[in-house]
């Protein structure tokens, strides 16, 4: 099994509901460090897993749509805690659309999982992964 | 499937015994920095794998039994190499324990794996891994 | 010359004011890896530039007045940018008012100069250093 | 499951073909980060997964046999892209090799799995693993 | 005095000249991560030691002459060890060039100093530092 | 002003004497991540510092002295806290003795400055710098 991984990163404010956080009810930021992970059996015909300048563009477009933001006022995340998993999960489902959509080239149809890593601090992260 | 991670550090003194082992048969010492992991299927309801407060804390207490101590001395190891490795299952078996007696929350009924990584140096670390 | 370093992090959420900032002018957030370096021109007493323990106690502190907030609601900063770079010296300032109030210890009366390294990502960070 | 990690570096020059691979087509460079991690199911007689000493030797031999050249005038590499994917795999199977003639010692040959990952930059990686 | 750093990477193939660089006079490669610093003693009037986005820009643009590039064959440097000592001096210098020409903007004329840091493996690095 | 740097590491048992050391009065130990800086106002004649793998070799050689040992019963160092602060001191006083010595090279003759950093966990680390 092969896998590349690219990083980038997203700067956003939000805070969350619930008394198990504590303080981080209170409206705060994160900078999170993300790492997408592709996975397949084999090389394609390039011998790569996915052109990495394709999932390097695609993955800075993803972060683009949430970055510079406040979380708690973007629609589609109302009434839901923007947690470092869930936006694992946000980012990869948005990357195996753009997957599926053939933004990451041809090749791509040949990737079998993705997996995504948001590092909120030096001592934190969360992964989602999924199949595609 | 997700996981949350979290890091911390222990600071010990050991020796080994075994051929194999070479100068590391000597009393000797290593930082090992810790990244305890944990993983579940499905979110809880407040939308994350675990309160990451009690797995910091409850890492740091698991840390805690063994941190500032000479490992030669610990009854429980006598006659054990504690190997990076071994150490690694000792404190995920000791998370596991914790997480099944309750102290880190309800929410962590969920958790289906837990897995502890222990770098002994910039260029050498271990992991183990657990169903739980 | 001797120096000793702690880390620690703080996750804030702000806005910028000023065209140069482009998208950050809109409210986001920041998860900022601390570093703390105190400096002094021979060792003390117990041999050490001073103890880590409290270094890292009153770090942390000096970060927990800042820290799960939305800085652009904190009267202090009223019209200001709290740029890496500015947050970077507010911290040092700070570090050095406990410093001099003693509650660093006796020994740290012999420092010379803090220099504080605010990290924004994997890509960005700003430090500023003064004398005490 | 236990696993072992050791980490050493390369350095090379390369050129890829395809399209895909836009300036990268120029005689161009690397240093790859390698990490050499060796699954096993359960510890050996000495409790270790594999002496720490042979796995960093065998891994700087391993790479020694590519480092410092121009990957395209190894003849093995003939018209193939040596892209990071396909290294990583080089490595693993080398590895492998060497397992399987004993070069790692007796209790290597509880090994389940290799997995290798090669780091490009500060902002991409490849891994490969495979079973034993 | 504050200072402000942005990362980012560079790979090349390259040859040495002369016995103390061993395996290395074979053409081989590197990718060099790269840290450009700028300093100032006060922070401008948006509170900044340079705009992070075109010090970015600017650092992109210098690495983007040299970078996927064979050195040996780049005129400037014929007869050169281009070592990783040398290319930070070049980096620094390019850019304290475009500082000068003004392309950080107006904000940049209180520059002070630049250092530039290459790191050429996990285990290896120099760096340059010049007056403005 | 151009420094190049090398980065090994030292595996040690210790203890301290004093209060202010808390739980780490008690035999323990650590891994110190050693970063050798090695400084000079000019490249030497092949365009370097100082030759990379003397300069490796010699840091090696250093900390072989130090390595896998207990640090309280090594002669030089009884009666004394082998602080983090104070290890750095030692390494970059015995690399100033091998460049004095010549063991560095004729280029060598050129530096002007060591300073080392000792980092004792992903957040505790310690600098001594001294000119040659």
């Amino acid at each position: 099994m092969f896998s590349l991984t690219v990083r980038d990163h997203l700067m956003v404010a939000h805070s969350f509901n619930g008394e198990v956080f504590g303080p981080a009810q209170r409206l705060h930021g994160a900078t999170f460090i993300v790492d997408a992970t592709f996975h397949r059996a084999e090389l394609d015909a390039d011998n790569i897993v996915v052109d990495i300048g394709l999932a390097t563009r695609e993955l800075h477009d993803v972060l683009g749509e949430l970055n510079y933001r406040n979380l708690d006022e973007v629609p589609e995340f109302a009434g839901v805690n923007t947690s470092t998993e869930f936006l694992a999960k946000i980012v990869a489902d948005r990357l195996a659309d753009r997957v599926h959509a053939g933004s990451m080239g041809e090749g791509a149809t040949g990737l079998s999982e993705i997996s995504v890593t948001l590092r909120e601090s030096h001592v934190a992260w969360a992964t989602y992964g999924r199949a595609l």
